[in-house]
């Protein structure tokens, strides 16, 4: 099945694909531990080579995970956060019933001039104009999965920082500033944790995260929130609606 | 400043953010030779070690790419894919000027009970109903960029399969099928591309890649296409644009 470069369907990820699909129906439940290279070789008539990378492949997939020293073990499910809508952190995952969180590790307001370039431009912000920075862990049921650093320009909000941050943040604009958010544009990119911030995120480096590059408008068109978020593509998955243009 | 496990921002990310800065710019062009580690030292007078990690920083994050034995050179920027409309790889790339085009690995029709639950449940096919399948390497400017594997139920289209397949799917949907697409639901996870499919796109295994599942339904609610795709992420960004719901 190997010999063939143009063959996408080998026998390895038809199996991988078997054990998915157990995984989702809940016949394999988290926690529990996956069959053994031996066991799937011998249930699909497959050799332990191929039994290998089936569960090599689950493991990259963030379906099952390895522990050390005692085998690999069915994963809990990821997170799904919906990026189609006007929301941050904590709206996206209180729809699927986990409890947002957030640690601030940096809240302070600066002048434009110490901000670099990218982010100055996309805020519409120059010289001396103020913005607050605030850099957070975001969790969910207490399990850290994403490191948000936003930027905001501080005349739309002078006292934002002085509220308790470990909430939604587009919630205190809303009642406390009275913006109203109108549109959300997001630019992702696919890589790894480096190695800080998989230490700060308690995972491995090299764990697979998605790069979130966000700007945020109000009704008047006015850019309100500039972010640059990295999370976790092992705990995550994303979802995107699209209707009809 | 490496110190502190809770400072997010240490040197070595605004080195990589100041390297960013002047790739987008336009001050270090695509293929030219990225500063070395002894130049990053003495401009930004920080170590080597610190010059290393943003360097390797802007590896990850596809920025830079390393290239046996000459060195670290700019990477050609990377293509957007819009994924809040409804359209296809095609029309996603020919937006942005790229040409696109199509490898076909594998173009048949099955009955409905060869295909995995999952695929079958989302198409709401059962028996012998008969679905395509067709599998293609997507290129974009001749550049190898995606793996796709899509499934079509047969009745919506009969003989979809024989037509020139090497464009937009969704453009013979409509045209040769009167068929009027009008919502997608893509689920996106972070993953690293195994393998076989770095094999075939021709890159390195373990490039980060995004995994999108992704089901299409016309007018009528129905669902026309059920999708498994692989996207590289060393050569793609995503972008999605929310307006307030």
């Amino acid at each position: 099945m190997f010999a063939g470069k143009a063959d996408l369907s080998p026998i390895y990820r038809a199996v991988a694909d078997a054990l998915i699909e157990r995984i989702d129906s809940g016949d394999l439940l988290p926690g529990s531990r996956c069959p053994s290279e031996r066991q799937l070789a011998s249930e699909y008539g497959i050799s332990r080579m191929t039994a290998r990378a089936a569960v090599s492949l689950l493991v990259q997939r963030g379906y099952v995970e390895r522990k050390n020293g005692s085998g690999t073990f069915v994963a809990s499910p990821k997170i799904e956060l919906d990026l189609s809508t006007v929301a941050g952190f904590s709206d996206r995952v209180l729809r699927h019933g986990i409890t947002p969180g957030a640690r601030v590790i940096e809240a302070r307001t600066v002048g434009a001039s110490e901000l670099d370039a990218n982010v100055a431009r996309a805020l519409e912000v120059t010289g001396e104009e103020l913005v607050h920075v605030l850099v957070r862990v975001r969790t969910g049921n207490n399990e850290l999965l994403a490191l948000e650093k936003s930027y905001f320009p501080a005349r739309h909000c002078p006292n934002l920082l002085d509220n308790e941050l470990t909430g939604s943040i587009y919630e205190l604009l809303r009642t406390r500033c009275n913006l109203e958010l109108a549109h959300l544009h997001q630019r992702l990119e696919v890589t790894q944790l480096d190695a800080l911030a998989a230490e700060v995120l308690a995972t491995h480096p090299d764990a697979p995260a998605l790069h979130i590059t966000r700007t945020t408008w109000d009704v008047h068109g006015r850019p309100i929130e500039f972010a640059r978020d990295l999370y976790r593509g092992d705990r995550l998955l994303f979802v995107t609606d699209a209707p009809a243009s």
